[in-house]
């Protein structure tokens, strides 16, 4: 059977982001030791209490690559990666990807191979 | 800025496995419990060794809830999910959809909550 276009949907948006965490002065850096962790503990308490649990999935991911483009999450089925770096930029994420379905442009980050 | 219909996608299809591990007798269960662990091997194997790496991302992650229908995996941007549960699972998945664009349908999991 083919790909259908469109398959029925968990969620609308699910997120993914990065909680490795490796020492300080690891050589590869890890999105947690460049300040991850406080960033998705707002993120999930906000997704919550923001009532879009029954829309956006959150779950924390191993090693995306990467790693000193980081904190980085990803949201599908878009595609989009962002890099939050302090709490304010999870607000602007909130407001704006998964509440207004608006590309919230200075936290998008493009990775290439 | 609206999002726009189709981004720049870093990956054709970026898969999350779930590897939470929790004790065999705990009463949630958990995919590595339910054998993902070797699944999840062998998928990285056969993505890297298939010359898959380049189109297809593939990523550990943590809870994504539905433990008791583990092992579990998800592919975007499809949102397919899957529930393979021994390795020959594994090259159906890997045949049917990674290569082939085709549903492997008799793996599909539909998740409700």
């Amino acid at each position: 059977m083919e790909l259908p276009e469109e398959l029925p949907q968990l969620y609308k948006r699910h997120i993914f982001a990065c909680a490795t965490q490796r020492p300080p002065m690891h050589p590869r850096g890890s999105c947690g030791a460049s300040g991850a962790q406080p960033l998705w503990e707002k993120l999930g308490k906000k997704i919550e209490e923001g009532g879009l649990s029954a829309d956006v999935g959150f779950t924390l991911a191993g090693c995306m690559g990467f790693c000193s483009a980081g904190p980085l999450m990803v949201i599908y089925p878009e595609g989009v990666w962002y890099r939050p770096q302090k709490e304010e930029d999870i607000d602007t994420i909130f407001e704006s990807h998964l509440k207004n379905d608006q590309l919230a442009e200075d936290l998008v980050v493009v990775l290439s191979r």
